[in-house]
């Protein structure tokens, strides 16, 4: 077997949660050292995206970090929280200019407290920036007034990353950023080389797309910069646990990142809002070093032949092959 | 103009929401009797349904049926909170039959208020019983569960009705009564004259039916004991405003209810996240009046000789002869 | 290894296609008796469907069976074509009683040459029955007038079964018989034991429902007479080959099947427009092969005790070291 | 009234269908001239959009120029067939070099009777190319065997304009260009100033895209050279008839088309497979004339200061008066 991916986790997929109507939530709440104490549990992990502002947490930030050394784990992103009370009507593109403003002072802060923890990027997730009705909003003002809010961020920091996490929509009904290729135009319209994708692949998976083939778009234009893993059933983000329902392509989606020697963390962004947090990422990994190693053995010229052909028969035989015997090589299956 | 309906509301068309992402609520909260002041604020509101237990009040009953009193409303329907925290993984349903048991008490207390208030009905709503994974449940035991514990709770208050709002799903990923059909086959099933559907269109919309016929056919079963209203996209339960989207299948659905003479509430189900609540509702309400009048106006007897033969075509043009004025004899428009 | 199931199709399969932009077809015409020796190719089928009217073919009812002995197959089914030009407005329901009277015309040849043919059932496919827009037709009506079409057909023939095969949509917009409940209902009404249900896989996943509990459902009403098989992308009934895209759900789907001793066929109804049919075929029977495998391998008292529980985990767990293991111990992968 | 846009229809609209189930048409066909005469019988229709090669036409050119003649007609775009049996897997994409080649050929002599016809554009509509199966195709090789061929297509031809008809699936499960935003980065890497979209309604509607966004988008990098309207479910492309559904969105759609000062012609893509071709299109007509008299009538000023603030209540009534009345100002309604 080849080397193993470096996998990682949002550190929400260790908290509890809450949705319009479990309002008490689906479990007691969970801190921000315990939901670190429980990506450290789960034994494979070797990095987290943390959210920020710490919702709820009033220790330091060197107890933060102590609770990542002691686990093993290293913060590779930040995760701005730019879809709470404040920003309900949108971030950057709220339509009153002192928000706006507050939205990009807590994007340069936490800006500053990646640099400051090391990591690799900062996310970008504007979920509230877009629309719910029909004439709510003008289209043209509300495009340009992200990417003016990208280009004054992402031009301030040449020093570190930011990712683009699109999404169809939820929260708002539509979002900005809702598919690869809209994301990209706006990328390459800031023309600025520290902006990229991450790509979930739950998103792409139920906005219509192929994520590969979404994936596949995103290295040709150099942007991939990370992605993100769960399933769903093509409706709704439903972040449920990797592989639990599109086997195949999800094993489509790594054979196109091996292919292109793309060489990121395979990071998972599940919501067990009914299982036990550390299960499912065992779960999801064990699923996922099936796929690695059916990445081992597929065989990639018969693959690619039969692809040149456009041959789907071929194909999917080869690929069945690959995974439907994967876990008979794995020892903790 | 024909008399205009009665008009409702569920309760929480005045609170404010959290959802997942902005756990910190889309506003502060609103409490209980601030919520029924907003209902009465509205104007044309004569019923309210309430959710029981009332989260977050610690008054008296009687302050909530002054509150009622003052604003000129009735409690037409009680919805027992069957799932927050405690019932995550189902009420009757739930796998353990501790929680079952319990799910089955708060259903019986909540009855017994909604008796003491003179409810039309009580509301059963199983949004977290099903399933979310594959695999996960035993599809013939959770059925019968849910069959087994309606038929408990349902034949021990033959005095009141009992009516079940089917929805394809959330929260969970799949819920036990998703459509009308299966619906009516469950309380064909139980037998009982006091069990009967609350058909809400929007559930109806993204769940694949045609709502018109969803009505229809719970009619001639004798299940259709209420409505609630809202609208959608299609693909989720967005419960927007009525008649944002959706014109010609509200009107539809409308048409049916007149045209089997049925007298019920014509209620709201919409959950205005960004929006002033009670605006909310006037808007909603502007429309619904807008559609009575189309009603009124409304070729019958052509509609009817274009339907025996389905012309399209002719049923097109007289509807939108009717729907396309009607807010030019609107005096609030 | 178990038995092997008893493999079939439907005789289409073996055909070429046309669609609304390809009119003039996926491929030369490929006629009655080829379609035949290609389903006797495959080296797998039993069985086959076969659709009446014989389109295109001139030849006689006993070349029409020389052809099914020289292959080692056996009708197993009858589909009568009610969706072809004379009933693009319904068969059972269209609004001119001189076409309902032909269909039901074709309906009882359709069952005497099914009975000569010696099948199990008659299939009942009425995809031109329904509608396209709102407002279109009477629900009630439509409705009733396919409850009596269907009892007046199948009282006259209590020597043979007949299957209705529900589908969201397409050709229609709309078509009466959308989910297993709603065909229920209508089953139940008439209240006839030769009338039951075919439940098409495919149909089932992108019609919202949960596959498995769709046949849980039918089993339980004891009407489940028979299954076809087939994959798509849940936004379409895109008649792709079996297993290519939902695995964990086709295996739980069987799994069902097996878990109620329903020892019927397992046969394929896929729409092979740019692939070799007879290599579709193959491919399909080889991951049903695996399928069929992976449920001899499968911990059915583990899998029981986690579903008693609603543990997802636990039963992903167990289903993936069955499915993702079960080419190794197939030859032919 | 502010004068009438220019009305137009594919020729198509007033042909008979074939589909995968009526194999035999949804009517006797139909031929090239006497289509050209149905769209004459609409009596507001002043262009329209013709397929070539004429299926089924032994005619001359001269004999479809004076029916075009006599019907008041002028050829405003040619769509030539690369969707038929030749190219089932790909016309600019297929896999074999010599049918590409003889799709480039075919569309240059597409582009040769255009302009001897004075067309405005050149219709390319690559339904066939795309993919149906995970892992049949490489996303990176087909992206770009598509924008080679555009290239090469659309630069020999400076003196006239190309247009790519977007659509999300249909025929193939996946079109390679399924959006807006993937067609503008394909036609911006392309960078010829004669490539443009034709944005199609209900295209977009069921692509998960705001129609109104969409056109804006386009507008704003110049590249929305036509467009086309119908309607539809939101799940797949039933070119129903404008109107008949989604009058906000469509309202929205032709609302934003005028703010831009975009004046092309109000193009209908409606396939009425059980409707008479020509009342299918009086009754759209009809509708645009409604959506056209209200746009004279919506309160622009207020309407942009909702939007200014993202105010959906205020905008929802600005827009519902102004569409609930435009029918009592018409005179045919």
């Amino acid at each position: 077997m080849t080397d193993l991916p470096v996998f990682g986790a949002g550190i929400w997929h260790f908290a509890t949660y809450k949705d319009r109507y479990a309002t008490d939530g689906y479990g007691d709440p969970v801190g921000l050292l315990e939901q670190i104490d429980r990506a450290g549990a789960v034994g494979d992990l070797s990095v987290v995206d943390l959210n920020w502002p710490f919702a709820g947490y009033d220790g330091t930030l060197d107890d933060v970090k102590a609770a990542l050394d002691r686990n093993g784990l290293r913060a590779i992103a930040i995760t701005p929280e730019i879809y709470t009370r404040d920003f309900v009507k949108g971030s950057i593109t709220n339509p009153d200019p002192a928000i706006r403003k507050r939205a990009i002072e807590l994007l340069h802060e936490a800006t500053e407290l990646a640099k400051d923890l090391g990591c690799s990027y900062v996310k970008l997730w504007p979920g509230q920036d877009g629309w719910d009705y029909p004439f709510q909003v003008n289209y043209h003002d509300i495009w340009n007034l992200a990417l003016d809010g990208l280009r004054e961020l992402v031009s301030a920091h040449p020093d570190i990353n930011f990712v683009i996490e699109y999404k169809p929509r939820e929260p708002r009904v539509k979002i900005i950023f809702p598919n690869v290729a809209r994301t990209l135009l706006g990328i390459e319209k800031i023309g600025l080389p520290n902006l990229g994708i991450l790509l979930d692949f739950g998103h792409s998976l139920y906005g219509l797309e192929t994520p590969a083939d979404a994936a596949q778009l995103a290295i040709d234009y150099g942007r991939l910069f990370a992605i993100d893993v769960n399933d769903n059933l093509r409706g709704w983000d439903d972040d449920m646990v990797v592989g639990s329902v599109h086997l195949v392509e999800t094993f489509e989606f790594f054979h196109t990142l091996r292919k292109n020697n793309w060489e990121g963390v395979w990071q998972l962004d599940q919501f067990p809002f009914r299982e036990d947090s550390v299960e499912a990422a065992k779960q999801a990994i064990r699923f996922l070093k099936a796929v690695h190693l059916a990445l081992d053995t597929l065989d990639e010229e018969a693959l690619a032949a039969a692809q040149a052909s456009h041959d789907a028969l071929a194909s999917q035989r080869l690929i069945q092959r690959a995974l439907l015997t994967s876990m008979a090589g794995l020892e903790d299956a």
